[in-house]
Order: C-alpha cells, then sequence, then structure tokens
C-alpha cells in the first residue's frame, strides 16, 4: 500500500512525523543566529546523548565519513593498528587505516561470533614496546548482528595505552555506550539509526588523548578536520556548510529521545530484540548469533528454513506486508536475512513484523505453526 | 512573516515546493531497486547538467568536501600545484593541496579582481619542466562576486598540461560551463546552489586524465575514493549509504531544470544578475566587482553607502522584508554585502528585493530615490 513501506533494514530507519516536517522545511541559512542557537542545543544534546563531557562534532557524511574521520585525523603512515574484526565495518577501519599507510593487523574472529577476551589480552601483552598506537573495534556489528563485549575489551586495551576507535552505528541511541567511564578515544555514529533521521549526518567524539593524537597527525582530513570542528562547535557553528535539513530534523528527535529517556530508549531496543528472538526460536527457525549476550539490540540475523531462500522471504515481506529486511552481505549474501528494530521502532511494528514473517514462511512452504512467534513475542513483553 | 523568510545568500538558496515534498517523504532503503532507479536518471542527468560525457560522482558532504575529494584523489605529498586565488574559495582549494603534502604556489590577486591571463602564461611558460601537476581555480567566486574568464585561463593550462581542477560551487547550473570543450579536469559543485536543493550533497566530475592521476595517488581519500564511486555509479548505486532524502529531492529538480532547459537557465541567472547591477548601479551604489565582464551570475558584492554599515542593511533587510542577504568574508566583513540571483530564484523574487533594499537605505539615510533600482532592473527586462 502507497506510503506504509516500513523499513527493518539497518538504514534507513523509520522517521517520525516530526523530524519529517522538519526536512520538509525551507532552509535556514547556516550562519544565522537562529541556525546556531539549535546548533547550541543540539551540541549539548549530542553529549548527553553519548553520554560523554567530550566534544561530539557534526559532519555532513554517512558514516563511513565518520570512521574515515577518526583514522585520518590520528594516523600516520607507518603507524602500527590493531582492527578487531568481527563483521564488514570492522573490516572497513582496518581498509580505512590502510590507506592512511597505516600499518594493519586484523584479529579475525568467524563472522557471527565476538572477540575473545583473553585472545586481545594475550596479544596486547605480547606488544611489550607499547608499538600498537589505535585498536579498533565494532560495538554491534551491523553485517552480523553480533554485539561484542566492548566494556570488557575496553578496558584491555586501557591497560595497554592503545588508542581506541568504536564503531557506534548502530548502538549510539540503542544500546548502552559509556565512553567516558568505558575509555573509549573516538566513537562514532549516523544518523539514519539510533537518531531517528535520514541519512547524511554522522558524528564523533573525541577525548582528550583523541585530541592531542590529532596534534600529531602530518596530513589530517581538512573536511573532517578535527580542530575545524571543535573551533567551530564552541562558537555554536559548524565549519562548512552541514545539511540543515536534517540537523533541524535531528533537533526535533533529540527532544524526543530526551522525553522518553536514555534507559528507556535502551530498555525498549533490549526489550524488542530479545523478544524477536524468542519469537523466532519460538518459529523453529535458528538466529545467526546464538547466544543473547553478543546480540545486538540493533539488528537481528535469521537463517532461512532449509530449502527457502533469504531472496523469497524479502520478497514476501515485501510485496504482500511493505516490510523491507536486508539481505545478508558479501559472504553472507542468501545465508542470512535481517531484522532491524533500531531507532523508531515501537512494539506493534514488531508484532505486525513477526506476523508477516510467519506468513510469508508458510506460503513458501515452511513448517510454521501460525501465531508461534507472535506468541512467544507477546509473553516476553508480560 | 512566518514562513516568509528568502534567501538571498549564496547557499543554502531558495527550494521549490517540488523539492521539499521529496525531502518530507520517510526515506526509502538506499539499496532498493526503486532507489537504484532513481540514481540512474541521475547520474545521467548531471551529465546534462555538467555537460559532459565523464562520469559525475555524487558525495553526502558539503561542496568542501568534494574539494576535498578532487585533491585527495590525484595529489601526492611533494607534488607541485599552482592555486590561482580570487577569494576565499579559492584559498581554501590551496589550504586543501597544503594538507595533502603538496608543494603549493598562490598567484593571488586583489580580491574582486581576476585572474589575469598573460601572468598565467608567463608563470607557466617558466615551468620549462612541467613541475607543477595540479592548477586549482575558480569560476565563480563566492566570497566576492567575481568571476574568472576561466574558458581563457582553462586554455592556457591545457596547452602546459597541467591537470586543472575547477571551484564550480556558485557556476555549474547557473552560469555555462563545458567542461569537455574547455578542458576541465575536475569541477565540483554543491546541492544548495544552482541545483536548487538544501545543502548537504556535493558532485565531481572527474575526466579520464584525473582518473589517471588518482591510479598514481598513494593514499586517496576512503570516502571519497574516486574508484569506489566510480564502479557504483556504473551499477546506479554509490559506495556508502546516501542522504536518501536529498537524492530524491535533487531527481525533482533536475527534472525542472531539464524542463526550464539549460540555455533558458543560464539567460535566468544572467538576466537577473544583470539586471540586478544596473537597479544598483541606478541607486547611486557601487558594485564590488565594477566590470560586467567578470561579474558572477549567481552572487553580486555591493558596498554599502558611506556612513551606512552592511550590520544595519542586513538587519532592516531581515526584519522589515524577510530577506537575508550575506555579509563579507574575513578581512571583506562589513564592507561589503552579497546577494545572491542563485538557483530558484525569479524575476519577482529580485524586484521585490530591489525594492526592499531601496526602502532599507533610504530609511537608514541614505539618498536614494525610491523606485530607482526597480526602474533599472525593470527596464533591463525589456
Amino acid at each position: 500500500m502507497r506510503d506504509k513501506q516500513f523499513l527493518m533494514i539497518p538504514g534507513p530507519t523509520p522517521v517520525p512525523q516530526t523530524a519529517l516536517l522538519e526536512m520538509g522545511k525551507a532552509p535556514m541559512g547556516h550562519r544565522s543566529t537562529e541556525f546556531s542557537a539549535i546548533l547550541k542545543e543540539i551540541y549539548a544534546d549530542l553529549k548527553w546523548l553519548f553520554q560523554t563531557k567530550n566534544n561530539v562534532f557534526i559532519f555532513t557524511a554517512s558514516g563511513t565519513g565518520a570512521m574515515e574521520a577518526a583514522l585520518s585525523n590520528i594516523l600516520n603512515p607507518g603507524d602500527k593498528v590493531l582492527s578487531l574484526v568481527i563483521g564488514n565495518f570492522g573490516e572497513r577501519l582496518a581498509k580505512i587505516s590502510t590507506t592512511r599507510g597505516a600499518d594493519v593487523e586484523r584479529m579475525v574472529v568467524d563472522f557471527g561470533k565476538t572477540i575473545d577476551i583473553n585472545a586481545l589480552k594475550e596479544r596486547l601483552a605480547k606488544d611489550v614496546n607499547k608499538e600498537i598506537k589505535v585498536v579498533t573495534l565494532t560495538h554491534s556489528e551491523t553485517s552480523t548482528g553480533c554485539a561484542n563485549p566492548i566494556k570488557d575489551l575496553l578496558a584491555v586495551i586501557k591497560e595497554h595505552g592503545a588508542l581506541s576507535v568504536v564503531d557506534g552505528v548502530t548502538s549510539v541511541g540503542a544500546m548502552e555506550v559509556k565512553p567516558d567511564e568505558w575509555g573509549i578515544d573516538i566513537l562514532i555514529s549516523g544518523s539514519q539509526k539510533g537518531f531517528m533521521i535520514p541519512p547524511g549526518l554522522s558524528f564523533l567524539m573525541a577525548s582528550d588523548r583523541a585530541m592531542k593524537a590529532y596534534e600529531e597527525c602530518k596530513y589530517p582530513s581538512f573536511y573532517f578536520d578535527f580542530a575545524a570542528h571543535k573551533k567551530n562547535l564552541e562558537k555554536d557553528t559548524t565549519p562548512y556548510t552541514p545539511a540543515v535539513s536534517l540537523i533541524c530534523a535531528l533537533n526535533a528527535t533529540l527532544k524526543m529521545m530526551k522525553e522518553e529517556g536514555l534507559d528507556n530508549i535502551y530498555a525498549r531496543h533490549k526489550r524488542l530484540a530479545l523478544g524477536l528472538r524468542k519469537a523466532i526460536r519460538a518459529m523453529g527457525l535458528k538466529l545467526f548469533v546464538d547466544d543473547d549476550n553478543f546480540a545486538s539490540y540493533s539488528i537481528t540475523a535469521i537463517l532461512p528454513p532449509e530449502g527457502i531462500s533469504v531472496a523469497d522471504i524479502r520478497k514476501g515481506l515485501k510485496e504482500d506486508f511493505d516490510i523491507v529486511v536486508a539481505d545478508g552481505q558479501n559472504d553472507l549474501k542468501g545465508k542470512i536475512f535481517r531484522m532491524g528494530t533500531l531507532g523508531y521502532v515501537c512494539e506493534r511494528d514488531v508484532i505486525g513484523s513477526i506476523g508477516a514473517l510467519e506468513l510469508t514462511l508458510k506460503k513458501l512452504g515452511a513448517n510454521i505453526e501460525l501465531g508461534s512467534g507472535v506468541k512467544a513475542f507477546l509473553e516476553s513483553l508480560i
């Protein structure tokens, strides 16, 4: 049905009307006092959302832009980087480090698994000369639905002394992240995720240590330059013309988020994701990440029942129910499908989607008891 | 009056309703077939708008992002760059080249003037060993309202053999630029200008020679990487999540532009800018760029009458008429004000603005004959 599409992909995610109405307004001048007043509020609200005393910069760019911003401001050619890779987006941080001329070592696990703390401990213990300058890691790995135990991993990195660069693209505003307490040096995220607005903005929190590393960076990016962003942030502005419409939409959603409260937001994501996982199991399907302790609350990867293709499931959900779910990426294409519970998603959305999935699978010949998934989800809400 | 604000600044510029309605729609999935179909049309339409057979990449970034994209994909540390600087934005290309480790030489003129062709000829003739790899230059210099005679300058650069990087931020879609015919290697622009949509996207045309230079670039930007954008463009997609809402708005405005026709668009900008200049002169005010042959058709810089401050003029226009004009930048702050005729601007808009300027100046004590500017503008339309 027209205008009924529900995006369950890990971004773009659904956008509340309040934000869409802001998007549809004629943009205001980015150097006006009205716009500065909005930016001033947003810079403060982002500190709240990121749970940090550090500055949070706003880039007009995709999440990948913020990834590049992170690494291009602290790396020099030859620097040693340890990249903890649990999926495609972890690999992207490694790749970007390579393009900056860094000497990159990867610690890779089978996709669907998380980093083993002891393995990391061992590796860093071997680095007696503290040659590893930066460790990159992912919180919620969008490509697999896996969530690293980053609090514990960060404690190990902190003890070693390397700078930590954390991809929080699908975790900030959805899952608990405490950068100051846990010792994150750079934390990045993107607008079309927990922030509930369309794609086009990304965010970067930089610690004092990250700012210090920036000072020694020989060729930092001009567009993403930390100093330029810091200087302008302090004057309630941005160094270059930002995506004004998205900033105004963000102002609206940040207010909504403050109204809901951060703990409630985290609880909602956890409730919906764990409830969805219960439903999937009740339907007799398998989760790609079996252990709830390592499950992302933003995105859930599901294996199709034997003999039924991911393509057919996605097609059925889209054509009959206006629900868009994501395929797996690269090697996982056709092997998993991914359902998002990220951002502007409520119980009713998930109930509807589970029901739609049940009937879609049944129509495709799967042995599904209609209502079994919905029942399990509803029970999980009690 | 509420929602009546008219942006005469050089960006953001006014946005047509058709595009605002697209902005206000829930974003679609960026890997969907629907979105690919839109991108396919846009990539073709951008070739038309840029008047080129080359690819035009789309970046989710400000114009400065496209500037960085241009230089970070072709420069290696130590490369020699000649930057032709006629204003702040010309200087920005020089600065970005420096951050890439290039050896930058500037040819600077007094702001408000353009580059002298003979001076450029002489400088390049001296470069017998062809050490200068790249020449950066500005078409319409947004900070001064000056337009370089780029066709002639490009002929000189072409003869020398250096790569040309042209800032067309306020010229593409407003003033005639023929990259293939004139020999531009990289031409960049931004969405909140001639493209008639809000800020957040920028564009880059790369010639075959630019793509060749890219291949020898040691540390190209990952986010702005030419090869990644080329590969994805060929598959009607983008390498990373783009600002979907802006892309859909762009699809709408490109259709509007095709309907109007490129020659008509150029003629409209020329008519409005030259008409505005006649009005300014008729009011007894001075233009910062005196010679019409070197005037930008996108932005006109005007000196305030003696004894009247730019701040007061801007305040009067905004408070009494909901018209926002721009101050000068840096050293020119308070010395000029700038009125845009860029993008979605029609005769009626300019008539209203000239009238508003007349009364604002009169109220501030200037010796203005009310109606004199409007009369001159109207006469210019006959």
